[in-house]
Parts: structure tokens; sequence; C-alpha cells
């Protein structure tokens, strides 16, 4: 007899984790929708050419493959076979992968269903995604992403609606957090400045790196990638420069004042913290010229969300991006969009303890069964309360009254309602609230009252 | 520049159809939970070893299989390579498959979380399920189960009341239907009695397609199983036994009173109908001894949802089992459950245009946008209205109007706001019902009134 198990890095999600899931993605939906983001979702198998090469090589690697369907050896040549080259015979033998993120997935929908929609275009997406990855504490093969974009306006308003959105997010979870803000402009111009515009990515890769490996470590990096000490040493104020949001601009301001590009990044800037002073914020957000984010993916505004109370990564991120679909033909789909890592905020929540109570009630009363006329009796009072919205459950055996009460409790139900054959008589109930052990004796419209003013 | 394209019998949702799903999904939902169900997941990759052996040699066949990462070929003997045996070969190059149902899981679920479980465990589960079935019209690859089960209580009252919850989700739909039930001890009874016992399988599979080929049909596959002449010609009447729920049961008293399992059978349904009565059931209800699914593995009540608006199969099925978990070594793990067939129940709602208006209304306003001073105004305005829980969207760019009207046509959006300098003068805003064209000018009193009262 097998003992069965899990495919490592997966999980199972039991009725509590999944009332909690669902209260993360229930008020991210929310508040997705508050703002006019339609949902889509795309199935979870793509075709291989669709996904490889987008996420690098390491990234091909880490992509689940599906094996063909039926003889899939028949076609394979010998010689493929004799060289045994795993390589060369994944593309003879796989043409299908699962979803490795939801930016491939939605930048070939929108090429697909190019014609049914309308520009701008917002729409959220919150569905698992799969990766070959290490598993490890907190990081899982399967896992989930709560994306929003929106594509096909270039107008900086999108940016403040998104870092509304993160506000509000967070606000609604009462989590605090800092959201942080760069744009890649920016960044450019402080390349271009410094005279070494055609190293950029290998400057922000080591600008991302300077929590976790200091100034010294950074200043190495950029020496190892060749970048001159008279750059780097012009680099070090600005990277370190500290203030609020207004200084670091006036500062930016005088040292940008020769690069367009970077000029242009910072009325980017300038106008959406202008834009969100004319609005209710809660959270911190400030500019932070260390935030890359390692892509060479973001064009303009780059977002990170991180928690101020648990040290954990970032929590939310994203930005904005010039060619969301040039890969599959359709050039000019820019856009700017934000990632929820539920899985993480799940962390954060649970560390934190915030999760509202009610989230995990289910079952609000439980009817005890103390025999058939008794249940007779209860069957169409329980579909009374049910067709009024309460969530009831009549227990289904003659069991002892133990062990229906030990289910009350085990299920988190906080109230149970006993009717015996005196009940039955006189017509009334014995309700018990379980937490406090008080009972009442109550008729229905009195028990209807009660449980629909809760 | 490739042209992208999705894996074949794989499909994307649109806005509009992720609503619809999500009406669908939602429905089930909450009457499952006015139940006391509760939800679980698990991963869409399972062991092969969980997956493989408990659908059949041609379930093994449709399962699809992930290929293992890394140098997954290194491992492989070469004379199994040289042999190319796509078969042999599976076991060595993949571990992990898809989930194919949502019975195997959750059965594995039950035994490797059976110290957390309280019995009766009630658990619903609503996902994606994947199967390399031939695609056709209406038949996908990747497709929703909506299962329920009531696990670890005999009582009969669990077959009542998920014979409640399928007339309670059909009278939400508003689609008629026929609600089937049989007794797979009946069955058995019948068998006995006929003396072809040990032919129940043969027998049910054949009864199972009277619909589909006829009382002939059936006879010819009978005999083809080898089945007496003399027990055929037994069957006949009984198979094709008419009149109601009460007068098939009365006759089949007298058929089967030789039988012990056959009147147990009887007596089920005789319970099942009489606690029935004392609820208020919509839909038809009836007692079908034809109904057979085909499956080897219900022993006790078996249901079978008809739509009776829309020819298409069965909406709803289910039934009670008797060993869930046995084949993972732990026995005796007895339930009755169903499940909704999702596609199946998108098809009769679109056919027959039972969608709530509601359902496909995302956002409820678009404010039209005249330029900066006007959306610098309208931002904080926006904000109260979502603060309010209304669903809102602030036109990002300041595009021609016929552009901005076209996307809340495009978008179904019900109501417009415009605001340009006059309005902003006299603190007014014009309202535009999108359906009439009828305007008004309202104040923002008036607005939220108007909104938050619809």
């Amino acid at each position: 007899m097998q003992k069965p198990s899990l495919p490592k890095g997966t999980r199972d999600f039991s009725p509590q984790e999944m009332a909690r899931r669902n209260y993360i993605f229930d008020t991210i939906r929310y508040v997705y929708h508050l703002y006019g983001f339609k949902q889509i979702e795309t199935p979870a198998m793509e075709n291989l050419s669709t996904l490889m090469g987008k996420y690098g090589e390491e990234g091909d690697k880490l992509l689940f493959k599906i094996l063909n369907s039926g003889d899939y050896l028949s076609a394979v040549d010998e010689n493929i076979l004799a060289a045994k080259n795993s390589n060369e015979m994944v593309r003879k033998i796989s043409e299908k992968g699962l979803r490795y993120d939801l930016t491939v997935p939605f930048a070939r929908y929108v090429v697909m269903h190019r014609n049914e929609l309308t520009f701008p275009f917002k729409r959220y997406q919150i569905q698992a995604v799969w990766r070959a990855d290490r598993p490890q504490k907190g990081r899982y093969r399967e896992f989930f992403q709560c994306d929003a974009d929106t594509i096909g306006s270039d107008s900086l308003f999108n940016e403040v609606e998104l870092i509304q959105i993160m506000d509000e997010v967070y606000k609604r979870f009462d989590i605090r957090v800092c959201i942080k803000i760069n744009n890649r402009k920016i960044l450019s111009g402080i390349a271009e400045i410094i005279g070494e515009a055609e190293k950029i990515v290998d400057i922000t890769v080591a600008i991302d790196k300077l929590d976790k490996i200091g100034l010294e470590g950074v200043n190495a990096e950029l020496i190892s990638k060749n970048i001159s000490q008279e750059a780097i040493a012009k680099l070090q104020p600005i990277i370190l420069l500290s203030g609020s949001t207004a200084e670091k601009i006036a500062v930016l301001k005088t040292v940008l004042s020769d690069s367009e590009v970077g000029m242009r990044g910072l009325e980017e800037i300038e106008f959406i913290f202008e834009k969100l002073a004319l609005l209710k914020i809660k959270n911190q957000i400030e500019l932070d010229l260390t935030l890359a984010r390692g892509l060479n993916y973001y064009t303009g505004a780059i977002f990170e969300v991180k928690s101020l109370d648990v040290a954990i990564g970032s929590i939310t991120g994203g930005g904005r991006y010039d060619n969301l679909t040039g890969v599959f033909g359709m050039p000019d789909v820019s856009g700017v969009g934000i990632s929820f890592g539920a899985d993480r905020i799940f962390d954060v929540l649970n560390q934190l303890d915030l999760y509202p109570k009610e989230t995990t009630i289910g079952t609000e009363v439980l009817f005890i069964n103390f025999g058939l006329a008794e249940v007779n009796y209860l069957l169409p009072i329980v579909s009374v309360l049910r067709a009024r919205g309460i969530r009831v459950e009549l227990y289904p055996d003659t069991a002892k009254m133990k062990k229906q009460m030990s289910y009350a409790d085990s299920n988190n139900i906080p109230f149970v309602v006993l009717v015996g054959e005196d009940e039955m008589r006189s017509k009334i109930m014995r309700l018990k609230n379980m937490e406090t052990g008080e009972q009442h004796n109550v008729d229905l419209p009195a028990l209807l009252a009660f449980l629909t003013n809760r």
C-alpha cells in the first residue's frame, strides 16, 4: 500500500488557509474592481514557443515542460536518442509548458485578442504560476501572482492610480508599508552624466544590491564591470542621496540638468508626487534611487513595497514598460503594472496576526442531532435560516453530545442550537454561545433576529 | 516573428467570460457555504504514483505528464532509450502529472491530513482539471470541476442535504432541472433476482446506455456480455418501469422482496424521498432506475441532474461511495458527494440567456478627462466615490470626447460624468445615463446618493 505524498515545493491549502488566502485575494480583487480593472484568466499550459526565451536561459530551465501525449518517442530520430542530450530531446518530446508568470501569457492574450480589446485596457489576473526552482522556506514551485496592468495609455495618471491601489490594499490589510518609487529615466540620466550610458544595466544591477552588500560591495561590483574610477566617484553622492523627496529632486535637478532623459524622469516623478499630494495617501511614499529591480524591462516608473514591521523582501513590485508584445509581432504596446506577492502577504499577515476574526468563521450555527423525530422537526427550520443567508449545519448523525459539541469547537462554529423533546413541545430552542458558554431560550423569530443582526 | 497560439483544447477567459464564470462559481460556493462545506485546494501537480492506476488504462493515457527537471535523460538506461518504448520511458523521465479530477487529490489530502481533520468532514473544491482527451465542441483539455463531499458519516441526511444543494443552486441559476436519483443497492438487488449478481457492472453499463442506444441496443449489449436470455427477459419490465416514484417503489418492493441488498436500497430511497417531502424542493425529483453512471465506484445513492430546457448531458452528478482512501492505505472512509459541471452550466446559461444583468457590469461610472485642471479637481471626488464602494474610472488621457464615450460603451459602463470648466466653477457635474442618453446636473451629495441607491 503506497503512502501518498506531494511533489516537493507544492502544498495543500486547508480550509483555514483557504479562508485566509481568499481574504487576501478578495481584498485585492475588490480594490482592483474599485479602479475598473477587469479580470482575465489564461490556461495553465502554454505552448513552449510562447514561453521559451522570455525569461533568460535560467528561466528556460525552470519551466515545467509537459510530455507530448501518445507515442511521443515514435518521431524522435535514433541519433538524438543515442546522443542522450536532455536539452535537444526536449524539443522533440514536449511542446507545452506550465505558466511561469502572468506577464508573458498576458502579452500573448493581448496579441491574440487585439481586435476584441478597447484600449486603454485595464486587466487583472490572479492565478498560480509554476517554477522548478529549488524549494526553500517561503518559496514554492506553485505560487500565486496578483497582477494588474493598464496598457495602451502613456498617461502618468495610470501610475498615480496604481500607487493609490497599493496604498488602499495595504490600508485594508492593516499592514504598514513604505511604497518606494524610482524612475528608470533618472537612472539612465545618471549613467549618462557619469559617462557610462551604455552600462546602465550593470549600474542598476549593482545599485540594486546596495541593501545587501553595502556601498563597498557595490563599488567593487562596478569596478568588476569595468566602470571607470572617475564614474564610480561621481556615482557615490547620487546613490547615497538622502533627505525628503523634494530635497532629493532639487539636488537631482542640478546634477542631471545636462541629461535630457534624466530631466524627463524627474518631471515624471514630480508629476506623480504632485498628484499624490491631492489625495489622501495613508502609507509612506518615497523616491528611492537605489530601487532598480535588476530588470532590463522597465522604461519609466519603478515601484516596490516593503513592510515596515516584518523583515521580508518586496511584497509588491511593478513599473512602466514600453514594449509588452513586440516579441509576438505587435509593436508599441506600452503599459504600467503592479504585482502583489500573495505568499509574502500571507506570511506578513500571519506574523502580525492581522486576519479579521470573521475570516475563519464558516458555519454560524450548528443544530445538534438528538434523533430522527427532532431532525424531522428541525429540517424546515434549518431551511428557513438558510433562506435568510445564514450558514447552518445540522449534525448528520445522532452521535453522542460530546462528539457533536467537539465538532462545533473544531470547526470554529460560534453558536449551537439544542432542540430535544421538551423544546419541540414548547416550540423554543436552546441557543448556546460556544465562546462564553451562555445559553438562552429563543423562539424562531428571536433566533432569526439574533443571527441576522450579528 | 512568431504568431502566438494556444495549446489545443485550452482557452482564455475574457473579462466577460470571467464575469460569467465567477457568477457560476460564486453561486455554487455561496450555497456550499450555506450548508457548512469548507473549501480546500490541492496543487495542480501530483506525483504520478498518486494518479496512475486510478482512472483505468485509458485514464493513465489521458494524464498530462510533466518532464523531470534538469538532465532528465542522464539516469535512463541505454537499452530503454534504444527500445523507443514511450510507455516504458515515461516512468524514467516523468514523476509528476497534472490533476485529472478532484476526487483522487481529495483522497490523498484526507490520508495526508487525517490527524488534523474532524469527521464528518465536509469539503468543497473548485479547481481546474486537465485531460489529454480529443478536444471537441464543449469539451476542453482544461476544465473546471466544483465538487462537494461529506466523508465520515453514513447518515442519509447527507444525501438529503446534497439534493437540497442541487435544488438550491439551480433555483438560483433559474435553470429548470430534473434531479434523478437511483441507488446502486437496488441495481444489485435486480442483478441478484435475475441470477446474474456477478455481472452487475456489465448490466449497469448497458442500462446506462438506454437513452443513447434504446432498449434493443441494451439487450444486444447484454447478450454480448453473456447474460442469459432468461435474465434479460426478467430485466425488461424492471428497467422500463414507469409511473410516480411511489408507484415504482411499490412495484420494486414486490419484485425485490427476496433480495436483502435490494430491499436496503429501497429503504434508503424511501427515507430520502420522505425527508425531501418535509422540505420545499423546487425542481422535479425522480427515481430513475436507468441511472447507473457506468462507474464501479458508487455503493449507495446515485445522482444525476438534467436540464429540462437544453439538450445537453448530465450537468451535475454524484453518489455515495464506501472506500475513498483504501488505495492509499486508509480503509473505511465512506462518503457521498456531488460535482457540478461548470462548463455545461456555462453553456446552458448562455443558451437560455439567464445571466443577471449586473453580472457583466464592472465599472459603474466613468469620469471624462477634459484636461489637467479638470483631473486635478476630480481626483479627490473620485476617491470619495471609491471610499463608498463605487467602482469608478477616470479616463487617463485627455482624449477626444468620442473616444472616451466609446470606451464607456465598449466596457458596458452604465454612467458617465462630465465636468468641464463651467461645471468646476458651479460645482455641479453632468451625469449621463449611457443607456437612455438622459443627462442630469448633480452635485456631489446627489451623485453619491444616486449611485449608492442604485
